[in-house]
């Protein structure tokens, strides 16, 4: 008899696994089940359709030859049998079969199987207050949402939304009811930053900074607590625990859940997280059913952790090698090390690895380095400043996470592409300084951003370099706990001292060594340029002249501009 | 007393090693010596100087922060002693001194070293053939030639102009004269391929025809005879062993020569490429003298043979190690794997290990694959064709090399960035398969490209997939030896069958299955669809259906279009 494998869930790693199973065995037997009638969708792309990057629903379920993945499609070119409008009910894993029940007519039914695999992704979390089920509030669910909120929106009936969340759905939503449909927007997140999972305290100050630029207001530290309206008009504020906000519309985008109570109702293991647990061949508790995508919990290499990482990348690299290992080939998923990216209006944003407080609360001693550097030669016409956080453990040097800002998307994923598959290795800082990536004036500097990264935390670890961190600069400024002597030409410092006099001191890094007697000895003092780079060599030059106070803005006066452009 | 270094050199790796051992040491004594008054500038950034993207010569030679970067600078703010105008003229290594020569008055002296520092980089190649020294033949050689070729073109006495070699500074001198000056170049190259030292016959075919569609001529597989021309009008014409070529300037970029005489003189030992041999800490086979840059070899991690690789960012990361070394400290240059990137017209093109003839020629066993996708989510609208060739070994499934062009560099580079790391520790194709990228549909797709071209490797590998590779295609299709059977919808395939009648055939993947009496079983068929991924599936399909003499085209009718516009 043909071996018969089914698929629940025809998202993303279902399809995959499917497709990849029929050119690997002619004869097996496929099915995949779905819930829905709209299949294999590029889910992420949501934010996109919404905000008109994406004409039509069609072009998320299309392939790049324009035609619509539907069940006709799996069938006719895949040989695969899907089900839509069909929801597994239960496993029964002593018999081998599913239970399925059919939305349209009830009608219930079994599907026996040789191996099953669970691909049910996950479901946002709706959080539970007062207001939710309300109309014009929305959750970013699936395509048929995604609908809704963009038929709702293209109606020109929403002037003040609220989003929910500031994770990458609700940046991106956010900046999808912005940027197009000029729709005033807030986002209230709980915690302190903006990408909380993602990012520690100085690129996400700098991602704030970008959505308050584009016009979108960022409630930080705020909690949702009710959501006003009624059923006639739909919704009409929020409350927050900071206030109330007037909106006539609420996107939902606070996390979401696995769904995987079905699984764990027949007695599957499931993680921390709530997601399933899985073998690094994606074979969960029983050896029979295979699990991927948003419903497991992946192992962080760095880290050692589980932890939920709902990305269409993982699931479709998890959904090859599901396959492989049914058709018996023992491929291996070994883990991930959170590697993100994302857009955030005209800014690209990545990060891999552990941020600074993830690796403290993981038992390392984690050191950083914040580098300001053009993206590419500063001679170079496009050039634009980038900004990266490289982190590694005091003790091994071992590196632990990399955070990139700029406005160049593609320039700042690909240094933490260069950096995120090594992490795994136990890459050291010094690894860092020499990585060999390509240089030519249009694309790099002949000493990159990336290796000055390695290059000033190899210099941190080793004590030459003092830093002070731009956020702890402000507090220390603010409370005239510091001496600021900002060593750039006259002319560059010219707008600090007119703005803050007599507190910005400038001598230039020329006349330093000249000038050592205008350096108190006996108070705590800071020095600023540019980027870091002439501080740095200002700070070697006082500490070998005796002074032992002193300390460096790192990433200078231009990160000092970005993390708080009302400083200057 | 004092610890005295002396370094020869003041581009690029001398200034680095100078500057970062002042850092670590403020008492030791620092002289760099450089014959020229131009000192610490971006060779690499000459042809964006020469091109406009530069407006002046200062704009090369100055810090981000506007600085010019002469010898005052280097004394004033990095406490380093730099000798302008002062040639090395030999070493005397028993007793520790160099002699140098002062080239304005002729006046000789000698300067003592505990530590010595080769930085002489390397000089243009001029082949020995008649008219070289006419006035209008130019070399890339430094600054004042750049100043000399920008003078030249700016009084608008240069119609045509002929480059010389067609590597890195032969394109980018290329695009320069073409794109801002608007003057008629042609490239002559010995090679049957552009950039012969880094890319195959694949990426380099697509290179060529940016270059043809940007309207400049390329003479391959031909050799310059002889210049033509007088001491009075300059130069009138190229004699190539293919021809003649009117042209107004020459110039001459046909690769480069260490700049080691001067120490082989001394006994120091070089390379069978002219370059100085170093160890991993860069010690000449003195250890008291180290060296960097352009003129000493490195090893090729992949290939384990020695190489030439004059990059600035090598000089700059070699100039850190070698400062680090002086000061005491072991760190390492383990070597490299070829990195290279380039910027052409509007496409970027990257690599990074070998050539399939490169790995040929290194005892490997080959095997490629060539991928065809768009540079991020096929739906986001800025996405655009990339093409990927990766090669790995047949029996280790080592990745031997990667090679990328599109039109967003950025993009490009970012592909093989994230494998050039990864290259010297033998990752496999299975790595690449799950290599983990950042995603989000701005920047990638869920199955980026590069994790797609360790798939299909991985495919060929393993025999599922059988590819035919464009260029055997094409080579194919003319002799009559293949049945072609596109496999895409109806309306994709009309042109090509309007071209060439019924030796296009059609059948549509989804109609295969019920169609393949039609196919023949007695010749050879090949199989094309957009990209090769359909084509890929048919493939395998037929396969199970018993037809054993089927391939298809990898990267599909996309990359044949790539590679040769007027095929279609």
């Amino acid at each position: 008899m043909r071996k018969r494998i089914v698929i629940i869930g025809a998202v993303a790693l279902g399809p995959k696994v499917a497709a990849r199973l029929r050119r690997l065995d002619p004869d097996v037997q496929i099915t995949v089940v779905d819930r829905d009638n709209l299949i294999s969708y590029g889910g992420c792309g949501i934010p996109y359709y919404v905000g008109g990057d994406i004409a039509d629903i069609e072009g998320l379920c299309s392939t790049s030859f324009h035609v619509v993945r539907d069940a006709k499609f799996f069938r006719d070119s895949k040989g695969v049998n899907v089900l839509t409008g069909v929801e597994a009910v239960s496993i029964n894993r002593k018999e081998k079969k599913i239970d399925v029940q059919y939305m349209a007519d009830g009608k219930k039914d079994s599907l026996e199987y040789d191996k099953l695999v669970i691909a049910t992704g996950a479901t946002p979390f709706t959080p539970p207050i007062p207001g939710v089920d309300l109309p014009m509030v929305f959750s970013v669910a699936n395509l048929h949402s995604a609908k809704a909120i963009k038929d709702t929106i293209s109606k020109g009936m929403v002037e003040n939304a609220v989003v929910v969340g500031a994770g990458a759905i609700g940046i991106e939503m956010a900046e999808a009811l912005t940027d197009l449909w000029g729709i005033k927007t807030t986002i209230v997140e709980m915690a302190d930053q903006v990408l909380p999972m993602a990012l520690g305290k100085n690129i996400s100050r700098i991602v704030e900074n970008t959505l308050k630029e584009s016009d979108v207001d960022l409630l930080l530290s705020e909690k949702l607590v009710r959501i006003n309206g009624d059923a006639q008009s739909g919704v009409t504020s929020v409350e927050t625990t900071g206030g109330q906000i007037e909106c006539d519309m609420v996107i939902l985008s606070a996390g979401i859940r696995p769904n995987t109570k079905f699984a764990s109702d027949a007695g599957l293991a499931v993680g921390r997280s709530g997601g399933l647990l899985v073998d690094s061949r994606m074979r969960t508790t029983d050896p029979d059913i295979y699990a991927g995508g948003d419903c497991v919990e992946v192992k962080n290499l760095v880290s050692g952790e589980n932890m939920m990482m709902p990305l269409g990348s993982l699931a479709n690299r998890q959904g090859r090698i599901i396959a492989d290992n049914i058709h018996g080939r023992p491929s291996q998923f070994k883990g991930m090390v959170g590697t993100f990216c994302i857009k955030v209006f005209d800014s690209g944003v990545a990060t891999a690895g552990l941020t600074v407080d993830q690796a403290r609360r993981n038992g390392f001693d984690p050191v950083h380095a914040m580098v300001s550097q053009p993206d590419r030669a500063h001679f170079y016409p496009t050039a634009s400043m980038m900004y990266i956080e490289l982190i590694a453990d005091r003790n091994t040097r071992k590196v632990l996470g990399i955070e990139a800002v700029g406005s160049q998307g593609d320039a700042v994923k690909a240094r933490v592409d260069a950096v995120a598959p090594l992490l795994q290795s136990g890459i050291t800082v010094d690894d860092i300084c020499t990585l060999e990536v390509g240089y030519a004036p249009p694309f790099a500097s002949a000493m990159d951003i990336i290796n000055n990264a390695g290059n000033v935390l190899d210099n941190i670890l080793e004590g030459g370099n003092k830093p002070m961190d731009a956020l702890e600069f402000f507090e220390k400024f603010a409370n005239d706990e510091i001496k600021v002597i900002d060593v750039r030409q006259p002319k560059e410092v010219e707008s600090c001292i007119e703005r803050y006099k007599d507190k910005w001191g400038n001598i230039p890094q020329s006349e330093l060594k000249k000038r050592l007697d205008e350096i108190p000895k006996d108070e705590p003092v800071c020095l600023v340029c540019g980027t870091g780079a002439r501080s740095y060599e200002c700070q070697r030059l006082l500490n070998h002249n005796g002074f032992v106070n002193v300390r460096n803005v790192q990433g200078g006066h231009t990160l000092l501009v970005a993390l708080n452009p009302e400083f200057f």
